[in-house]
């Protein structure tokens, strides 16, 4: 979004000053800047974005913390070297966010005495203590400010977002909201007599509502207190509200301003409400406004979390319904592709501009459900590439295209990558891809017992990788909602796992890769849903088993036939008369033609 | 080792009524009785089973909490049916150890005033903790006593055990105590000066001693500080050291009284040595000790545990020989086996000791590593059956006979389990028995990146179980000590696994099973050692493979071929090669032709 630059760098040098002078105002010694906003959220609004405004590092992930002389900031293995040329080395010292973490060095980097400041908003309270922890070390003062003094010297900062806020449709949606309030207030921790949300895409699930604060998600950001009568109390900016909205809502939800949630919360300590509170996600001003007010808390994770992943039959049908339309955009993409790099050389914008049109076509389609990553030759090799102007190349013969990308729509979220030759690829490539592919199938056919988590099904996807001395360096699959986030927990498929048991109805990516940086990037993937398996006879255990929910053709050139099994060669064979008996029937003539033949048998 | 019955319990009522008499007599209204001594070790020498005088349960892990007018004993699921035949339920209320945990129940049985009693030796500083949040919420006193009030009225409590110490020699060993000493104290966290070390298998191994205060176990139970010098001082009854050992130690070990443990560690407080210890693994006495005495703590891992786990050459050199004879024993076993079995019925108790006689014969043989599993037909599906007089049984025909066992050599641990058919085996038990095989296979066979942690590898070998709708309750694979614990950390096998990642020369077990409840039981075993595996053309990532070390036949008549393909088939009958050719020679003629048709291909 901004690049590097000397008029770039004078700009921040006078930002990291006047941050200074207004903290010397405050009377601090320093002040500690998070990517993060109020609702703990993935993405932030543009308001939200005080690091990327402050250091100019735009990632996802960072802090920076400032010193009166001294600066520094802190970013994971993915940034670092982004962090290197998009903040000013002269005015930031650049550490590990993980391995060298902010509190360790605020700890060597404090004087005795010093007052550093912190948005109690921006933090949860464990991150807290970890910084009172490095402050009381160093023999400082932790303190938190009242009004982010970021916000007082950034002059042209946006306003909060302010997107109108619709009813889901229970014919998208597949249960009313009260069923969802009344199940869930039911099932609270512990005695708890209510649970305060503070997940925005929890609430927005539990009222049945969708919005637009957070670039590519339907996300109204909002606050909520359940209560066990199934009664909502939703703090939101109440601008927001269109007209209809509160017929949908109905009794049982009242509306405040977000002003008015600290006196909530005041009055669930004062009326001694047994409160549960996820201390993991919430930030810390909540949790201390109700301690404050000696609530008897709860602590426990958010109770609306596992219903919402668990998606009901409406949704999954919406689901199998948004992904055959987006398997017709994707499948006249890739016809389009097929003709026009044969005869031209195609851009990553033009390509991911003419993906997005069609997409467009479709019913129900909303939005993107993230920025398109597309990306040529080298390009593809580098996992979170978003093509800019600068950046933009040609598709060219010999290279591999990968395009990972996805849509918004009122019944379902989507989010696929194919990789496509263009030209004759080598024969590394299609050993490589035969590969990816060949764990993609392990995935997508795997049996499982109820209870095993997605950290026990990801070495299926890497293990003909491995016996190629090979892997990739990512997940293996995350979450997605409905008409929602397009990550999702608390499902996932990594190596280290939450714990989170794989459940019928969550939808998670199946997306195994494999990446040889300066050359080509592969990665094949297709959402999946947890299903119960039929019974085998003899079996003991509740099977499990994933519904593959994508539904486009995988290109046929670059796979090496030889390595696959007959079992797999089946699979594809089968998955792909699939994809044409779906899709066809949806497309034009030509179209058509073209999908028949990347689809026939191998 | 203890049986129930009325004249049992009429004792172990006069034993609780004694122990209830000697809290009296010390003001206490309760006490806490783990399954634990003072060295936090898995196996305890009879002087600590005080959970099992106190309520005839002996199983390998529990608590049991008295107070003046109630009991509760808690077990995991293991031990649910042997506590109710153990245990007295006029007695003790039986509890789920991890469900329904000591602190909860006493939480909810405490009177506020009460004072509860626990021995600081006998748990960690988080088992600790958690007694005293228990405690704090009910108003009651958390006391730690001087003294345990069991032993006060256990009168013929066995003396601690005695063993004479040894050295362990270093042509077994591999390297001298002091470069190992050397290293390891260069290598101490965030600066430590120092380390304590409680854990007695690190202490036996960084000094090259060998003991045997636990049964099955080389092992002395002691206590040492090692400096950063690399300098220990050993804290261990001087009456255990035997003529030679001093010389074996040289100058830089300093033996110390166990009395003298308080005095050094107070002397390291005092000194503002830097102190590395692992509250995970101490008693909360030690770490209680250095706290009074303000040590500077470092609180991190047992530096000894990942050097011990991961073998030099001469071990592993070792652990192959070991196994060969290993073999040898196991091969004459199976051969008697079968022809006895197939002219009378063996009994299991008259198995086990026939092959604990075979093994005796080896060289450098010391004992058994555990105490034989030698179960038929139903017992099999025990995991933990240890057979006695009274449940002693035929080996019957159309039964599965499964034998876990194995030997302490000088040179090496060993494990091992076979499981097979007497007489003709059913279709079920033959696919049963090739799925496990499957399962062993794919993990044997396993190439995986370093880093990998065994958490990781444990799906492969359940995957055609699962298929099935099938799987078995227990982890895939643990740790193995050279001439030491047949369990050892830190490396292990398993769903959860333990986050370490796996190295070569670690031993591990691979034993996936089936288990059939009151039918039969499978399991195949053999220890594998991770080795690096040869570079592959392109391949980018260091690999690391098993390198298979138990050597003894698979019985072929319980494999399905058609369920196996060309690569298992290959696997197999490679095994069986390199099985027959190494044993072979050290064979007589009739066991030799035996094994010759057991290891025939496929």
């Amino acid at each position: 979004m901004n690049n590097p630059g000397t008029a770039r760098t004078a700009c921040l040098d006078c930002r990291l000053a006047a941050l200074r002078a207004e903290l010397a105002r405050r009377a601090l010694d320093g002040f500690v800047v998070p990517h993060a906003d109020e609702y703990q959220n993935e993405y932030l609004p543009p308001h939200a974005e005080r690091l990327a405004w402050l250091t100019g590092f735009d990632g996802s992930a960072g802090t920076a913390a400032v010193l009166g002389a001294r600066a520094a900031i802190f970013v994971d293995g993915r940034y670092t070297l982004q962090v290197r040329e998009q903040a000013d080395a002269a005015l930031y010292e650049f550490r590990h966010l993980i391995e060298q973490p902010v509190a360790d060095w605020l700890a060597g980097a404090l004087n005795a005495g010093a007052r550093i400041g912190y948005d109690a908003w921006l933090h949860t309270p464990s991150q807290v203590e970890r910084l009172l922890s490095a402050c009381t070390r160093a023999g400082a003062e932790l303190v938190a400010v009242d009004g982010n003094p970021v916000d007082a010297v950034w002059a042209d900062q946006p306003p909060p977002p302010a997107a109108p806020i619709v009813p889901h449709e229970e014919r998208f949606a597949g249960r009313p909201s009260a069923d969802k309030r009344a199940e869930i207030a039911g099932a609270l921790k512990d005695g708890a007599e209510c649970a305060v949300l503070t997940q925005s895409d929890s609430i927005a699930w539990l009222l049945n509502v969708r919005g637009g604060d957070v670039a590519r998600t339907p996300l109204p950001l909002s606050f909520a207190i359940l209560h066990a009568d199934g009664r909502v109390d939703w703090c939101v900016d109440p601008a927001k509200l269109t007209g209809g909205l509160a017929a949908h809502l109905g009794n049982g939800v009242d509306v405040h301003d977000l002003a008015v949630l600290g006196g909530l919360l005041d009055a669930l300590g004062a009326g001694g409400t047994r409160t549960q509170i996820s201390p993991e996600t919430a930030a810390a001003w909540i949790v201390d406004r109700l301690t404050a007010a000696k609530a008897d808390l709860v602590r426990a994770a958010d109770p609306v979390t596992l219903p919402k992943a668990r998606k009901n039959d409406v949704e999954l049908a919406g689901s199998r319904a948004a992904h055959a339309r987006d398997g017709v955009a994707m499948t006249r993409f890739l016809c389009w592709l097929d003709g026009e790099t044969a005869r031209r050389g195609v851009g990553e914008i033009e390509a991911a501009e003419r993906l997005a049109a069609l997409r467009a076509e479709g019913e129900f389609f909303r939005d993107l459900s993230f920025d398109t990553i597309s990306g040529s030759g080298p390009h593809g090799a580098i996992v979170h590439y978003r093509v800019t102007p600068q950046t933009d190349r040609k598709l060219r013969a010999g290279e591999l295209y990968l395009v990972d990308s996805g849509a918004q729509y009122l019944d379902g979220t989507t989010d696929i990558t194919r990789t496509v030759a263009i030209g004759e690829p080598s024969a590394e490539m299609r050993d490589r891809f035969t590969r990816v592919l060949k764990g993609h199938i392990a995935l997508a056919t795997a049996r499982f017992p109820a209870g095993t988590t997605g950290a026990q099904l990801d070495t299926l996807a890497r293990q003909y990788l491995w016996q190629a001395g090979l892997d990739y360096d990512h997940g293996t699959g995350h979450g997605v909602g409905s008409y929602l986030g397009v990550h999702e927990g608390p499902q996932r498929i990594s190596k280290a796992g939450t714990g989170a048991a794989l459940e019928p109805g969550m939808i998670v990516s199946n997306e195994p890769g494999y990446y040889k940086t300066g050359e080509y990037g592969i990665r094949i993937e297709n959402l999946v849903a947890v299903a119960r398996a039929a019974p085998v006879a003899g079996g003991e255990k509740q099977l499990l088993e994933f519904e593959t929910l994508t539904l486009a053709s995988i290109d046929r050139t670059l796979i090496e036939p030889a390595l696959l099994t007959p079992d797999e060669r089946a699979w594809l064979d089968a998955y792909h008369a699939r994809v044409r008996e779906t899709l066809g029937p949806r497309l034009d003539g030509d179209t058509r033609a073209w999908l028949e033949q990347a689809t026939a048998a191998l």
